[in-house]
């Protein structure tokens, strides 16, 4: 379950040295890359373009299974209105955009896992170690993380933990899962109507329950979820909650607490879709000045943090003035560039040229420029 | 020759004091704001909107005829790469995107004009004056000049200054007072092209001059008037100058001089269409501080000069690490709003509110937010 992976290369941790005859060469699979972006929220992904022009190489890590992080978890739908030259976007459609307009540049991905510890090398670079064990090695760390890692609120039942993987899960990652399998999702919001209705038509059987009888959602959304269950493609259980999950290796079944009777349902998934909370988490503990759950940056500058080559940029850092707005990370994601290319090229002098001018050249050999204006005799 | 202007409030001079029987009231035509920008560029338009969303009015003064500055003027059909969220938008759609965002806060223009003076009042407001002696006054100044105000680079003939508005003009605000008049164009570029294509159609009669037989531009602006040049719309003069300017009152005809031979063409319009230079101008003698040619302001904070109540954005302002981005000005405009509203407001608390959370209130009464989630039972 490691989502979307960028092209692993194979890192020697002990260098082969001419003339040694017996030696262990030990390769550990290792990501290596220019800037490491912790975070693919809309800074995180910007951030990818800006280092492109300079030919810097990005990877991005993720808890999320897909980029754009809140805009595409929590609200992939609503329309934002501050996005400068955009009267108005869909915060799914912004993501579509960005991922879109980076693409050339080939960022690699890590996703469904978090950033969980980090060391220094000798040489300022830094390796960076998932919660899955991926490890990362990068001269240069820009934390876009938002509001922090978007958790799953878990619902409090005593053995959840050991059924994540066999049964449970917070997230849908593929939908083909679920294909002709028995699924219950709990929850009252957009997310448990919306997974519902999709996994009506590729489940063998869905259970939605929910502690109210009153959903909060998109009208339309809770009018599909009403028809469906007249149609009897969704089994609405209200007022109601699950109690207990049952079953040896994976869950087997679930028991429903409703008006204070408890019934057993069989099922082979169990999906509670009550919500995200964002948490800092370990990054808290990597030694970064922190202040009010966010990380403080130089805003006179170039947005570093107190370790040298960690930058922190857009809703997760914070300075005098600071504004969380995504358009302020842009900017912070563009000047970080600048001084991650100090880094990773030291004593090479950059000269910007405009876009306009200069055209962009991506990785992949493409190329985006104006139409050349033609000189031409008239005669 | 004002352009489009804002609506003008009178604004007594001297108040109107109650018990006093006779008292002269002179009111002189002044234009009131909250937030003046000089400069109506992608980041002085964009300032519009975020003033906006804290419910502050503003006004914008320019020395082209219309809004956009250099995308408008100088590449409105060239591609932008680096916009976030736009894989690649011409300027003039950039331009036409940022005046539909910023329409229902409807800033006032005083366009064709260039700011020339200010005059600091006692209450630390502002009255700023045009060369054309148009006055507004406002607690809060936005620089957003971009590279300076755009001047037309002007042939080097003796009166030609005479001329200006007697027949010789350097943009063409309104092509109708072309129409059948007998119109001579000077220049080899895309503006020289465009606008004989244009007025091939308007004008009784077009002549295009230029100093070589090589035309730079858009491969179908020279093929066309290539056309129009066999079609006898176009008299096409070259390699040839303008060496001299004819006419009692107003312009009546013209010296061409091509190889070495001079002749007398008569014309009743002479548009020099030669390039804009950009000079920083009259703002350069208000006492900021001006640092290789751009304004010195607090990058650490709110993008404010020296003098307090005065701000500098965009292309305009320089600071440790300045990137002349247009995505870098949307955000300078947007911290510097913060602190246009505590001056506006002084003492008075702003929290700030999403957009998609709370949507926007234009000051026309028009709202836009997102679709309202539902609260319903499903049975």
């Amino acid at each position: 379950m490691l989502g979307v992976k960028g092209k692993r290369r194979l890192l020697p941790l002990f260098s082969r040295k001419p003339g040694k005859s017996l030696e262990i060469l030990i390769y550990y699979t290792m990501i290596k890359t220019d800037i490491l972006i912790i975070g693919a929220g809309p800074t995180g992904l910007f951030a990818v373009f800006e280092a492109g022009l300079l030919k810097l190489k990005c990877h991005i890590i993720d808890a999320l299974p897909q980029p754009g992080g809140q805009l595409s978890e929590i609200y992939p739908k609503k329309p934002i209105y501050d996005i400068p030259g955009f009267p108005d976007v869909l915060a799914g459609d912004l993501v579509d955009n960005l991922m879109n307009q980076i693409k050339s540049f080939e960022p690699g991905f890590t996703l469904g896992e978090r950033a969980e510890t980090i060391e220094t090398l000798d040489d300022g670079s830094f390796i960076v170690t998932t919660n899955k064990g991926t490890r990362h090695h990068a001269p240069v760390i820009a934390i876009a993380g938002g509001l922090g890692s978007f958790e799953p609120r878990k619902p409090p039942l005593e053995n959840i933990d050991f059924y994540e993987d066999r049964g449970v899960a917070y997230f849908i990652k593929n939908p083909e899962v679920y294909r002709d399998q028995r699924v219950v999702i709990a929850g009252g919001g957009d997310s448990a109507l919306d997974w519902s209705i999709f996994l009506a038509d590729v489940a063998s059987e869905v259970t939605l329950v929910h502690r109210r009888n009153e959903f909060r959602g998109a009208l339309d959304s809770v009018e599909k979820v009403q028809e469906l269950k007249k149609l009897g493609k969704i089994n609405l259980v209200t007022p109601a909650e699950i109690t207990a999950l049952h079953g040896t290796d994976k869950l087997e079944a679930l028991s429903i607490n409703r008006n204070g009777e408890t019934a057993f349902l069989e099922a082979d998934h169990f999906i509670p879709l009550f919500g995200l909370a964002p948490k800092l988490g370990p990054i808290a503990d990597w030694g970064l000045e922190i202040e009010k759950n966010a990380i403080k940056v130089n805003n006179a500058l170039d947005y570093q943090t107190n370790i040298p080559g960690i930058f922190a940029i857009g809703d997760v850092n914070t300075y005098p003035g600071k504004l969380k707005l995504i358009l302020c990370g842009f900017h912070e994601a563009t000047l970080m560039c600048q001084s991650a290319y100090q880094i990773v090229n030291p004593g090479k002098k950059y000269v910007m040229k405009y876009t306009t001018v200069s055209g962009v050249d991506g990785f992949d050999g493409s190329r985006k420029e104006a139409p050349k204006a033609v000189i031409k005799a008239i005669e």
